[in-house]
């Protein structure tokens, strides 16, 4: 194990809510289609922020929780595929506004699966020695990526933000074992956010195309069947079976996944929580909203196993278990 | 030191080349306000390719050269402010393209400090003991994010890619220190790649704009002020004077800011080599790119010492030390 303490973590949502019989007011869809298929009642979208303003929420929360300075912080990963901009990145949009001066700041894209594999990053950083505390938030604008005449995205997504702090510990608390795995061959599957690709010699090679375009038979088939074979290799790692882990924490796509999920491990729903109810798939930000509902909810007791479960564009999967 | 080898280093840039004089054939500049303000002479830009073709014909270069297999591959890292798309992620489809099947794949965007941001996450994997041998390329198409229009900053950028693979030795070679730094609160000097922020129930929150804003001024100020004083840093971590550093390798942005860094440290500027004259900022390629000539020449031999410095959009500054 590496021993690294999740010393808190923290959510935020924007206020408006759009629920699914809104979605019916603009365009052929209903509630009766949407939440038998996903699990989605309705999702959270931005009014006047974009994603490092839901970011820089999370990480004031954080800190705040923990008492920590913002200057305690060696490093801020934002794990996003909707960042403000591709300039300044939006982690450190995030490091200016919480004022950490000794922090430096990257994002990171593994678009659904950015939780485990920002995970990944920042505990990496920590066990190799090199920094003893850092701040991970998952936050997506993806309201901005959707073609809002397209009902079979446009139904799924939301808008949202969830965060860790992580510190490097000598307590018998940490990362038991990871498993990631990309599938570009697959990418194909999720494509979004397409600038032009076009200059002045060479005349336009590829068209502007900021939006989601998804093969949801074929992501719900590879989510499926590949995601139960990296969290076997992920529970044999850490020499576990799957009744010794007290909660999975899926990315929060598609309740039917999740409970397929449940299923193929023999293990009961209330091991494998969901919220994508309240906030349909909010990409990179779900797992730590979750995380941070079910901390505040005081569910996630120290000494529990936590495996996280993230799949998504790339096509991605990762897994990390943890003991809190 | 973390005991990490750098084994190989590769680069590729699109074959066609844009010289400051086509430039003034499209827009009122000239080679004689360019050069000697800039250092540069000629970019390359693409003709059909997008990201993940540059990275990829890198990736397959370095397999080629290490000869190793794309199966010996733990992980591929892809530093870059111009992907593809926002998903797939472009690492996933360098992933895809050359088949590396036990490799998991992700973007880094720490703009023009990629090349060192990616290195301290790569050498994090390794030096924790998680992982043994990896890949980071810095890729870039900025000629699609460019103006072409607007000669204050198209004149500056080019197309390319770069990278190296990393791997876990016992080896007395590996990286001495490190000292990354991000500077949010300046992040509005270099803007670029934003989608339109807007949804269905709140409207256009904020315009699409892909390109390009910089406040060369303020950008030049800050490169020739802040980046000493984190190289200055990075090297008392390390332990070493300015003289016992053989190369410094610097982000090529512009030739008279790497000039007055050779100035400030009393180095000649045969320590401090550059190569924008042909390639212009090539943002997170332009380290690799360099290395990699450098290596293919024969310049860098074993055991010497090599400062990576790379500065620019965030703001971010980031100093890696290595003994190769
Ligand atoms: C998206 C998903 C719910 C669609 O369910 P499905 O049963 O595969 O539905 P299909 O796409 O085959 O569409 C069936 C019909 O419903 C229609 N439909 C699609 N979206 C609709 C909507 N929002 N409301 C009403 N009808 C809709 C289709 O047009 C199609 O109509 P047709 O048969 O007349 O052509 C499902 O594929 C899924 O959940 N996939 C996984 C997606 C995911 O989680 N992605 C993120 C991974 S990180
Ligand atoms: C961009 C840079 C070369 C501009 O040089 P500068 O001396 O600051 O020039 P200014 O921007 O003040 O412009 C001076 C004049 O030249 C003009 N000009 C700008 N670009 C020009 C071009 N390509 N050709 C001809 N004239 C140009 C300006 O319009 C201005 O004209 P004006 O005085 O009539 O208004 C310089 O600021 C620089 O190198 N900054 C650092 C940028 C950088 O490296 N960024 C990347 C970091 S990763």
């Amino acid at each position: 194990m590496e021993n690294i303490k999740i010393v808190t973590s923290a959510m935020h949502v924007p206020d408006k809510v759009v629920t699914n019989d809104d979605l019916a007011e603009i365009m052929e869809t209903s509630d009766e289609w949407i939440y038998p298929r996903t699990g989605i009642h309705q999702r959270h979208v931005v009014t006047d922020e974009n994603t490092s303003d839901l970011a820089t929420a999370v990480a004031k929360k954080l800190l705040d929780q923990a008492g920590w300075s913002a200057n305690d912080l060696d490093f801020i990963i934002v794990g996003t595929m909707s960042p403000d901009a591709l300039s300044p990145h939006t982690a450190a949009i995030v490091q200016g506004n919480i004022e950490a001066q000794n922090a430096f700041a990257f994002d990171l894209n593994a678009a659904c699966s950015g939780f485990v594999y920002g995970m990944s990053v920042a505990s990496s950083f920590l066990s190799a020695g090199r920094y003893k505390k850092g701040m991970f938030i998952g936050a997506e604008v993806l309201s901005k990526l959707v073609d809002w005449k397209d009902r079979t995205v446009s139904v799924l997504f939301g808008d949202g933000a969830g965060g860790v702090l992580l510190e490097k510990t000598d307590a018998q608390v940490g990362l038991i074992a990871e498993e990631l795995q990309s599938f570009g061959d697959r990418g194909d599957a999720i494509i979004t956010g397409r600038f032009a690709n076009k200059n002045a010699f060479t005349g336009e090679i590829s068209e502007l195309d900021p939006y989601f375009h998804q093969d949801g038979r074929s992501v719900y088939g590879f989510a499926t069947r590949e995601v139960p074979k990296v969290l076997d290799k992920a529970l044999k790692k850490a020499g576990l079976e799957a009744d010794d882990v007290d909660f999975y924490l899926a990315h929060q796509a598609n309740k039917r996944i999740v409970e397929s999920m449940a299923k193929n491990f023999g293990q009961p729903m209330d091991k494998f929580p969901t919220n994508m109810e309240f906030y349909g798939n909010t990409s990179a930000g779900s797992t730590a909203i979750l995380l941070a509902e079910l901390q505040a909810s005081g569910q996630i007791k120290p000494g529990m196993k936590i495996a996280f479960v993230g799949f998504g564009g790339g096509l991605a999967i990762g897994v990390q278990i943890w003991q809190v």
